[in-house]
């Protein structure tokens, strides 16, 4: 280490506490100075941050004299344009409101990287971001938008609970590229989102609710209170009209339980459904590099949710049936019956074709049940992150088909001889596995042609990247991560 | 690249293997030399670690000439006062006992940065930490506490089951930033845990026993057994006094079964309780700047862990009741009903209210089990990991004080009229259900009270930073972490 | 920022979108100019990735011509030649069938770090790996195999879904720091694999499909088919034989739930048994320092997949035996024996130890079940990661042990006294539960006889690194992770 190096630390003094007579200089970014414009609860978050992670913090005040105190004093606080001077990389973290005060600093900040870290008070679909009319008020600074999503208090502790990705972008590569570096030194897990035209959707990031849940579960609610009227109809409304006799008692029970196991079907053949779409696509335009209508690519990135809604409904199904024994109803039904048995004196009441029907659907479905939760299991970040391609396509399309053959075997099982039955037709409507099974069995069929050689053939050549019309186009999204594997052409 | 350097890298042959000619040189750590005190287990696995990550090592013994045989051959094994000249960061892995054997290496380790990888043989409550006393001894070099928690055998193999976080503090935030580059290039994930009077807690820590769970652990037992007691004299006591009849058998089962619901209950509203307990100390306050007295702190960073046991008790609280109709004495309790019906000929035994009643609650009780799922399994670090705060906040507090809602109806439908029926008042005690929902309504109903809009708009005043003394603090833990969001403050 | 370089920047202009009169330069990286070879689906991902990452990329085509409009404008497309001489990075994307076309670069390549990311056709099990063969040809240039196992697709949008490891190795180590910084740039997470002679593994790793579970997997599949067949035997075939009873019913569930509990019994043993024989060698040899048998290491690294399907086993079984009491053969044969208890006019046919035996086999069984939902919890890589040894040993080890024992007990709880009853003995055979604890009795047993204090402590001197011959060799692979603590030696 040269010797005015040394002295020149010596000199500037920024390491507190113990005293030490030296600075070891090893690092490649010591000589960084951060600015911050603005001194509120985040401002001051980020530079006890900053100042723990071993930058040099200059804060610009409008009072530095009294913001002063609020600092961690290996800060340096001074005025606005003094700190926009020293810096390279200027946090501007003052109000959206507010960055026009900032004109003033103009020919300081020519040159810097500014950092755009502000909030808006709500979601904003149109017209530019924040750090958009940043950019059109400093054009010669290089402004870089992101870790608006952090708050001051994570900042602050870095706590390991929350989140710790931080998304950024920015024109400038070079520019993102020193900001990302600074967030990965502050343990941050830094996110390159690209343009500064994203910084739009930066600044929307906090107010998103779980956005790839909204359709998928829209879809679950709307079967459910389709298939829930069915039951409805057909288990109360039936009896009582025909009947007179209520059994309303059945609502929270047990025509929920015949209302889950067919959304949970559904939603299975929604997850497949898209992929085959892709392949007929892919089929009938003769190359993957076409882009899908939106729809579809929209449902292929869904698929997850779908899967994970139907492991839901069948989860809960399941539990809903381990219960059915457990209830009073339950009960008293077994005991009318004991009595109508001794009653009747009718010594064995034994069934085998209702055993076996039971024994062999319930085997199925948890056979089912159990598949479907490795699918969810391996759903889960952390194990999907320690999965290669094969593997998670063997989980995901041959144990999904499995599963799907399995819940779809089960509900046939469960509906055994009785679509032949016409006492089970009331008000003309058909069973309900009857209306459930029609989209897992179109899937399974569509999936059993698309495994026909020739056209298996021609899918795995348009997939390796062949083309009916030669010309070649950007790779675009397409159904099969497996396509992965052969990543290297010709030259 | 120059060739003075090429020559170098050439002459220091460095790269075994194949023979290769020339080296190219395009990282910025090539210069960086580690030296290593001591030649143990440790010393050895980290001079592996340290010459595959691309280091250059240098072993300091004292008797080098028997340790050479022990390293890989890319390190050089020399004298301690050598490799201590040599090293720019110098790991000392020797027992801190032996410690003091190094103040004859003073002169030669001044300016340098010191990693204590030293562990205690026990827990240590007061008095300097290895690594304090390390930096007394050795006032001019710079004394990094971490690694200690990695084993040798997690060096050597870089596993990638065990944790690979690698805890770091030091008084030199420079030192620091070079050991935390360290540790990052060698595939660990350094956590900064600040200054070097942390280093106490860093050699406690692989004495730690799941610290956050000791509280919400003990608080647990301390319920079910409470609980137990409770149930065991209503349940088995009271019939054995009052009609001379053993029923020890619903020990094992039936007791447990009222318990844990009892206790996951109570236990759901402890999570819920601190938070309303803050929001009304900030009322009181009338500010988000002052720190919260030291036991609220404490209970609202264990929230989680508070969740997770009442998640626990609820789970195995299903599984108990679905192993209900089961059991032995289920199946002889109903067969001498059906035998009492035959010989009371009583026809039809359904009675609507007590079918109603169960089917009620068991269709509560699951919708709050499925939504306890939910919240638990959003705890896992890698799922918590992927949302935002707002889908932090909705699923924590809006989901949250649903299921305690629904926990708290499902327990209400479980009493029904039990509350007004003297016989269930065995020994003067109120029936279990009535103790137990003591703490959850009193958490709803406040939780209500605070929903009133005139409350509600001075506490979002509050935590949006509004004070009603002016003076402006430093943030501290509040638990309201949507207040990340208002994260930019004016100048 | 000197002036010079300035300009360069300016003149390169590198920067689209904005206009922009400057560019900041404080990255490290500026300077890396990174070529791709190929203009495959690989090449044209990998550039727009490099170009997002910021780095100046050149891409070498023999048609450059026609190539260029396939990239992104910021990359330049241009002869092979021309790019091999300006990068210091060459990316090698095309097929490994003709890496030898490269041959004529051989002086453009000398002195340059070459990344190979070809992927075979099929796995490879002896001869040289394509980055073997490419090192052969350019003895000259430093040749890092990887980035092989990520699609073109991941490489183009860095889908957080997938994986984003990155696996890589090298003979050079400079070569290999220098790609696992661009790797890290890229928003992958680099694993460094060591030496070019993991290639060979790197390049199958796309066709591995649960390596390590194959054998677990494997174990589980024999031991169910076994146990399966032998309470086939002793439950369908016997009855039938003897009593001319056919109980095929039995087959989908009764059947396969005592064959499930066997063989999760049995499973669970096999996970602490390695545990067992390594502490044995470690005995009998009187050091750690020697290598187990190759098959003791194997079975080691593998408990925690025995454990996991052990667990499944267990789950299944539960969910199995909640569903036995919802079954129509439950409900007739409930239905018979009420009708037989009114015929024989037994009031009361109550049974006290039958009532015992089965309330205290389900409660631990429910325990059981318990301990191992949170073993399998904690096997989760993102809590695993957020657990220190002594936790993880608390867990594995301690929980483990708890887990064993009752579900051991839960065993003889539900054979009960039934070992000593001769009509169990069906055509000889024991019953199944004798024949399932022999092993798990065993491991209970060894465990406790390594308990005793004079073994124990031996045992711990061991594991301190104590000798009964002194000389002392490399750590080695040993069953307690617990010895991670004294990782530090005298010197």
């Amino acid at each position: 280490m040269p010797e005015e190096m040394q002295q020149a630390l010596i000199e500037r003094g920024d390491d507190k506490g113990r005293c030490r007579p030296l600075e070891v200089c090893m690092s490649e970014f010591d000589t960084q100075v951060v600015g911050i414009l603005g001194t509120g609860d985040f401002s001051r978050s980020l530079a006890r941050r900053l100042v723990a992670s071993g930058y040099r913090v200059v804060v610009g005040s409008r009072t530095p004299k009294h913001a002063v105190a609020l600092f961690p004093e290996e800060a340096e606080v001074t005025s606005q344009l003094e700190a926009a001077s020293q810096a390279d990389v200027v946090f501007v973290a003052i109000f959206p409101e507010h960055h026009a005060t900032l004109l003033e600093l103009k020919t300081a900040l020519a040159g810097k990287i500014l950092v755009d870290v502000s909030n808006s008070s709500q979601i904003k679909r149109a017209g530019p971001s924040h750090a958009e009319r940043l950019a059109d008020m400093f054009p010669e600074s290089f402004i870089v938008k992101g870790l608006n999503t952090i708050s001051a208090w994570v900042l602050q502790t870095g706590s390991r609970d929350g989140s710790r990705q931080v998304f950024l972008c920015s024109d400038s590569s070079k520019a993102k590229s020193t900001v990302l570096a600074m967030c990965r030194r502050m343990g941050f897990c830094p996110v390159d989102m690209g343009l500064l035209s994203s910084s739009r959707e930066i600044e929307n990031l906090p107010f998103y609710l779980f956005p790839s849940w909204g359709t998928p579960i829209l879809i679950t609610l709307i079967l459910f209170i389709f298939f829930y009227l069915y039951n409805f109809v057909r288990d109360v409304v039936h009896p009582l009209v025909k009947a007179k006799k209520s059994v309303f008692y059945k609502m929270p029970i047990e025509t929920v339980n015949v209302t889950l196991p067919s959304v949970a079907l559904v939603m299975l053949a929604l997850v497949y459904m898209p992929g085959l779409l892709a392949a007929l696509v892919q089929l009938r335009r003769g190359t993957k590099y076409d882009r899908f209508p939106n729809w579809l690519d929209k449902w292929l990135t869904k698929r997850k949710q779908f899967g994970l809604c139907s492991f839901l409904c069948a989860a809960m199904h399941a539990i809903y049936s381990l219960c059915l024994p457990m209830r009073q109803s339950a009960r008293f039904r077994l005991l009318n019956d004991a009595f109508k048995q001794v009653k009747e004196g009718v010594e064995d009441a034994w069934s085998d074709e209702g055993v076996w029907r039971m024994e062999l659907y319930v085997s199925v479905g948890i056979i089912a049940l159990g598949l479907l939760s490795l699918l969810a299991i391996t759903s889960l970040p952390s194990v999907a992150d320690n999965i290669n391609w094969r593997e998670f396509s063997f989980i995901q399309s041959t144990l999904g088909y499995c599963t799907l053959s399995m819940a779809t075997v089960h509900t046939l099982l469960f509906g055994w001889d009785r679509a032949f039955d016409p006492s089970q037709y009331r008000f003309l409507l058909p069973p309900t596995f009857m209306v459930v099974l029609i989209l897992p069995v179109s899937v399974l069929l569509v999936r059993l042609i698309l495994l026909l050689p020739c056209i298996a053939q021609q899918l795995r050549q348009i997939r390796r990247g062949w083309e009916r019309s030669r010309h070649i186009r950007f790779i675009l999204p397409n159904d099969d991560r497996v396509t992965g594997f052969d990543n290297v052409s010709h030259v």
